[in-house]
């Protein structure tokens, strides 16, 4: 059986994981017959938003670990505790958590560091070869994780042009995709989808994502080596 | 184009709607072509529970409409502004929130009452004739919604014989029913299915949720009359 990892960031589209696109994640992989090992950070997320006003909660300190754990029913570890032997295979949904807890693109942009430990698991990941999947803003925790180094990977966000030039800046190749489809780096086994950067609708942002995760598991023990 | 209401009660399985289960019904109605409309009563839950340790949280507070903004992306009602007249059919999703936050099934059993403006719209709902759905453990709602009035409502809990025996003490004629299918409650108009209270996958949840939502939907429209 394959076993794919999905990194979460908290429980909701302005502070955390996109639900939508970690649910429709999910969905995928269970039909596929794929285990799944959802873990995230255990740190404070960067804020809390107020998803009814869409503004910050001053104040109030929520953990990604614990948020994180509502979508996946509490069964969910540590990133600490996580490594690229334990997945064939690793999926980051989307959601400004992404940008904001588990690198900070949302506040720094181009200069944006990664969260330690996602940096360490992303670079395992790459480094063995597996396949690598990443939706909607989540492109930007592999620009972060690679700023300076000498892999260049290509993603997609969609077509916002204003996101693509920083993902350049931080020495990413990006590729315009429509919403429906994937764009895949046949070199560095990424997968990458816009979802929620272009969707209108939750069917939308599935059949990108259902795509996505359907590209991920051919490429799983296919035997590709890493380019970069 | 026919408009859905789906009740939320916040944001997490322990304390508030699950979260899958809201997905997949707001997937499934979305690909069918339905208008979603969104709505949760605006009052703090019962409680708030760490999904991570599964305990609840001594001094913390959340509001079920603002967590229930989480998965609706911001797009949502209070309830106390929507009625039966605004939607063609109406879902309840499961999650301990329906049994929490909704009524209060999960303190009071038998005895539980329902939150008064999810009771009008139930009320409401059931009176128009419009088909409603209730998932997992929302039944419940519609039990104490129900308890002591003349109408005998047929619904499905799964198999889980404490549950259903209270379900039953309220009234209710329970149905036992496998995950992967619905219960049809003809003259009322009221379909149901386990999810979780079954389901050992998301895939299995999805399978009877599916199935209640094209259920649902067949019937919008279909100039049924109430029995009750």
């Amino acid at each position: 059986m394959v076993r794919v990892g999905v990194c979460l960031s908290g429980c909701g589209v302005y502070d955390g994981t996109e639900i939508h696109e970690a649910v429709l994640t999910l969905l995928a992989l269970d039909r596929a017959g794929a285990e799944i090992l959802c873990f995230a950070p255990d740190k404070a997320q960067l804020h809390v938003v107020d998803h009814l006003k869409g503004e910050v909660v001053e104040g109030e300190s929520r953990n990604v670990l614990v948020e994180s754990a509502r979508i996946a029913r509490g069964q969910i570890r540590p990133a600490s505790e996580v490594g690229a032997a334990d997945f064939d295979a690793l999926i980051f949904p989307g959601g400004y958590g992404a940008a904001k807890n588990l690198c900070d693109f949302a506040v720094r942009g181009a200069e944006a560091e990664p969260d330690p430990e996602v940096a360490r698991i992303v670079r395992e990941t790459l480094e063995a070869g597996k396949p690598l999947g990443a939706i909607c803003i989540s492109p930007a925790v592999l620009a972060a994780v690679l700023r300076g180094s000498s892999r260049r990977v290509e993603l997609t966000i969609g077509n916002d042009l204003e996101t693509a030039e920083a993902l350049e800046a931080m020495g990413v190749k990006h590729v315009a995709c429509p919403v429906r489809d994937v764009h895949v780096d046949e070199g560095n086994n990424v997968v990458s989808t816009p979802a929620y950067m272009l969707a209108g609708s939750i069917s939308e942002a599935a059949e990108g994502i259902e795509k996505l995760v359907a590209t991920i598991l051919q490429r799983c023990g296919a035997g590709m080596t890493p380019a970069g």
